[in-house]
């Protein structure tokens, strides 16, 4: 091929490209041969390798154009991918440069979380930067990357100095993969923004994906290494989409402002990271997931006591299955004498929150397209909130609240101290935020009084969550959001920020159409919840909620409901269902009582992208462990070694498991539940059913 | 489900909708209800039908919002859907309006064009016009819809009055399908601009597709109608790409300036039209594809006589195949002594032009990423274009100019006048453009020198093609674009616009990586080729030009290639192999030195898409018809009623068929090549191997 005409085909050769994960460098396929061809290497490169020496980034230029390219054990990972950043305006920072200094360092700190999934974490990597320098004849300029390499990951940001107040339009960072690894992934920039079962496809077959994205090179036999792209801290800047213009080059698509630009910028800033986890397993993902936060700067709030992690309750789920209604009327949910109901349920039975939502003026008539009626300070009148919140103080219980905002920026904004003060003045310490809109509708309004409308995760969407959590702050409230922007580890930074939707969670089994496949929760793990806590709201019973629609129900066994406490983490975690539900089933409530939503420790085990994960927590007030295990359509047996109790010790395994012949789709209610004695060198064996589960406590002894 | 939280459901409820296309609209399914009950219908609506009664469009608002709808024979054929445009600064059109104004007209009008698959073209349609206008208390706005209803499809367009300098962000305008029709598509807004390979799938799987976007509303047993999505008149505004957000709910996406708005206004303006074609068959879209022309102006250059269509040789197959460089060296193509070959070869077999590439200075070294280097006015040392002028003329040729400008528009705009005035010197009249770049990396530059980057069918595009054409006729030159932006039928308008490519053509089977399959020329048919003429580059003989590397040969017989002649329209037609390709195998060349390249008309007479179209077209200069059929993997027979001859009127069929045993895998050079006597109640059987094809002319009798 002639090395002309060549480069119109190059897209056409990637589709040829094949074997990456398996082969090293010295045997790269013809494909990447080509692809380099037209990017010959840069004499000047720097490189870092991560603790454990196995992998490395390195960055260079090629041709005058900024690159990096990420290796494990020697064998390419990421091939050679195209650093930069483009304005409307002024000069980019895309090509004509070199690297004109570099600097390495190491790190290794220790630091502990207020609430979270472990209590310690450890920060240790080594960092390279790279000073990039225009080489032409104009004005110079220059930005920096800074990289950053973990046992778990490599991560990069831009460090661009101030060139005055501009509009960035495009970031050209990509990320050359192995275009037929298998991915699981949702779509990005559609209707219902994360809110999506996941695709599971070869990266070739993706046009636009949320992160993290998740991969596993598994061409040719290989069986690994998984790798998750993703960002970290995300602050006034847009979130990135990736998408994919040629057979495994992935770009960074970032959300659109309102005007069609990308980020607006005014002096020097920094990206946030971007960051390619990688492991061997695909637990170790999992494991590795602290990246994200040791990426984010720390607590920046100080004292954040008045939020305490635990279970709550809500009238909530009574919504989604038309038992009640939001809006007001003879169904209306949030009235006083409800919520009074729930509160004592609560009480009774160790919940320390209620969450009532359509307690507000504004649900009522079409608040989809009309956010701005919402009010946030005024509760219907039969939602006697004084009243309640007394009533909860009483009983050791505290209201949660509950926020709509249809996507409605302004609306809210104008409206936040007020909203805060009421929610303050009622002992209320935890908010839990909605953004339903269409992806692309997110309200706005200009200098001028017009409505403008920008991106889900966009530029002014991302600001406008982090001034609702300093406001919150202010006002001693935590938020936890749904219809979030993706979850980058900020709750290091802002630990107010407690938990978030952001994928498709338990209120879609409410509405059929249809509900959550069994694989769905054994995907989680791998992709969404990498990023952080999530609100998934888990805990029904009644599996069919509506009625005998066997084609609607939900598609788990009750065994799996329970053993959702452990596998997703969340410091605000749901008993979503009726009180009654609860109180009919006291046998499998217990563990739902007993579960803490706070740990100590947090390791997973063992599990398979969208088949089965078998994942460990420790109480962080207790020495007491806990088991969660579930699986896909696929009944499995998963062993589960004990080696992480205590040595010498013995404990009480209180195991719920699925029934002798459970099944989600013909006997989703049997589940055994026994008690047994257990010590470290024992291995459990759980017997899942059919997208069954497995739920352990297991109790330390003296 | 309750009215509010279930709009967040809306995509959910959108994803069980079915059968949209086998049911009236008293029986919509419930999905349909429910995306009407959060957008009830107005009670001012304003209607128009086709000339045959059976399409009918309306326009309305709901809630306030401008809405259309179309059906067919009284069934839903697009639901009711989103019009509006939304803008970077002031008041945007999309909610709080009403009709205020309407207006009907008829309108019956025959014309000619000067070269084309038809000379004269009908354009019979019913018009209306709905003035909206704001109902809020902010100072009035209004914008119109017009909107044209033919027997081949619905087009309607926004004329917007002068609203000053404004930067149009979003148009919002929908297009509601039936979401499991089966669909046949190029992925948008990636790599390689057009040139992909077509998927077929259902609509409710892409993601953001190209125009045309070709659709079989197949459901529930269904047989049609087919629909194809598109725009006409492109004319300073941005290509429109379709994005799925919603499953079936087709939004338009422009494609981006540099500055990531869509559309730069100044003053009053008006979208190009939106068109949905519609017929009951496959070949019914391609015989309804007029509609692209009756809905752009009139001729607006005059006289374009200078362009003349016929068939062509060039140097260029062999760069694709490596025989000669593009650049300068010892395998240079374009030496004055190689052109003499091919001037001479021209001349002996009755073409009128021969295209040479790689003649101008800027091939040499990575002319991809430095497409300044190219000189549109200074020819290679080794290529002598006054002398070769002078040898062309003398022999009855025409050379055919090439500018390849690697999407460097300013580069190449500061060099056309001379680059014309260079080709009008040396008696050229047509111009092959081309623009080989990433989509996403066209090259354009600031009024402060800073280059920008635009997109590929962006507004900077759009306009930038429109002043080539401009130019290029004041200097007496046609232009076939390469790399083009889509046709939209500008051609009526401009008619020195003849032809373009934009789509994967014959150079894809040079590169193999893989090459076209054998479906892709009876997918473009009722895709690509509706839109407008394709410089598609058929007539390839040797079948194996990489040598013996089966994976990579050419995907068809040699009879299919003779078809594509009649199949696929283009006023330049290339003869796309090497001469001594022809000259060993004479017998089949004389098809290719027979077949005309301007047509009295063109009927399709039978197809389905991706399987195999039968297409006739009568010779302008003659009587005579010509025939050409074509298959996909599938060998079938095609019967062929000659109803379209003169009654009476004897013809003799010179028949180009696939041989006893041809196959394009095992045994595709045989064919046989047989006369015969026919008339008009004749039916011609046609056998067609396996990606065969048979090619037919039909010499009228006195």
């Amino acid at each position: 091929m002639t090395q002309a005409k060549a480069l119109k085909a190059l897209t056409l050769v990637f589709a040829g490209f094949s074997g990456l994960g398996g082969i090293g460098p010295a045997t790269l396929s013809p494909s990447v041969a080509v692809a380099q061809e037209s990017m010959p290497a840069s004499s000047a490169s720097v490189d870092a390798t991560s603790p454990d020496g196995r992998t490395e980034i390195s960055l260079a230029t090629a041709n005058g154009q900024p690159v990096y390219t990420v290796t494990r054990d020697g064998k390419p990972l990421i091939a050679q991918s195209k650093l930069g950043l483009r304005f409307a305006s002024g000069a980019n920072l895309d090509r004509g440069f070199e690297i004109t200094e570099t600097a390495a360092d190491s790190h290794d700190e220790t630091w502990q979380q207020p609430w979270g999934e472990k209590r310690t974490v450890r920060d240790l990597h080594n960092e390279i930067t790279a000073r990039f320098t225009s080489t032409d004849d104009g004005p110079e300029r220059s930005f920096t990357v800074r990289a950053r390499v973990f046992d778990a990951g490599v991560a990069f940001r831009y460090e661009v100095p101030d060139t005055g107040e501009r509009a960035l339009v495009d970031e050209i960072t990509e990320f050359a993969v192995e275009p037929n690894a298998t991915s699981w992934w949702t779509p990005a920039g559609e209707y219902n923004r994360y809110e999506y079962i996941y695709k599971t496809t070869p990266v070739r077959d993706i046009y636009r994906v949320h992160t993290p994205y998740t991969l596993k090179y598994d061409v040719e036999g290989a069986d690994g290494p998984y790798l998750a792209i993703h960002e970290a801290a995300l602050v006034d800047y847009a979130g990135m989409w990736l998408d994919q213009r040629r057979a495994g080059v992935l770009e960074a698509e970032l959300a659109p402002r309102h005007d069609g630009t990308k980020v607006k910028i005014d002096g020097a800033f920094k990206t946030p990271w971007r960051v390619i986890q990688i492991a061997d397993t695909a637990a170790g993902l999992v494991n590795g997931a602290d990246i994200y936060l040791n990426l984010n700067a720390p607590n920046q709030l100080g004292d954040v006591s008045y939020f305490e992690p635990g279970k709550y309750v809500g009238i909530w789920w009574g919504m989604h299955i038309n038992k009640y209604t939001w809006g007001s009327g003879p169904d209306h949910g949030a009235t006083t004498g409800n919520t009074k109901r729930y509160i004592d349920f609560a009480a009774e039975n160790g919940f320390s929150g209620v969450l009532v939502e359509g307690w507000n003026i504004g649900w009522d008539g079409d608040w989809f397209n009309n956010g701005d009626k919402f009010r946030f300070a005024e509760p219907y009148p039969d939602f006697d909130i004084e009243a309640l919140s007394d009533y909860a103080a009483n009983k050791g219980v505290k209201l949660i609240g509950h926020h709509e905002t249809a996507a409605n920026l302004p609306n809210y904004e104008s409206q936040l101290d007020a909203a805060f003060q009421l929610y303050r003045d009622n002992g209320y310490s935890t908010v839990k935020t909605g953004y339903v809109a269409d992806a692309s509708d997110l309200v706005l309004e200009d200098e001028e009084g017009f409505r403008r409308y920008g991106w889900h995760a966009g530029q002014e969407r991302v600001v406008h969550d982090l001034n609702v959590l300093k406001k919150a702050h202010e006002y001693g409230l935590a938020i936890n959001a749904h219809e979030p922007v993706k979850d980058t580890g900020l709750r290091r930074t802002y630990p107010n920020a407690v938990s978030r939707e952001g994928a498709r969670g338990m209120e879609f089994n409410a509405w059929g159409s249809p509900p959550n496949p069994p694989e769905h929760t054994a995907i989680l793990p791998y992709t969404r919840l990498l990023a952080g806590p999530m609100d998934f709201t888990p805990g029904i019973f009644d599996l069919m909620p509506n009625g005998e629609d066997n084609e609607n129900r939900i598609q788990t066994t009750l065994a799996k409901q329970l053993a959702l406490y452990v596998v997703i983490y969340s410091p605000v975690q749901m008993a979503a269902d009726l009180p009654e539900n609860y109180e009919a089933n006291p046998e499998p409530f217990q563990f739902i009582k007993d579960v803490p939503a706070d740990w100590e420790t947090s390791i997973a085990l063992d599990g398979e992208v969208g088949d089965f994960i078998v994942q460990a927590r420790k109480d962080r007030k207790s020495d007491d462990w806990y088991v969660g295990a579930l699986t896909d359509e696929t009944a499995r047996t998963v062993s589960v070694p004990l080696d992480f109790l205590d040595d010498g010790r013995s404990y009480t395994a209180e195991i719920y498991r699925d029934g002798e012949d459970a099944d989600w789709q013909t006997n989703p209610y049997a589940i055994t539940i026994e008690s047994r004695t257990v010590t470290a060198p024992d291995t459990l064996e759980l017997p899942l059913a059919s997208s069954g589960g497995a739920a352990v406590r297991l109790v330390a002894g003296r």
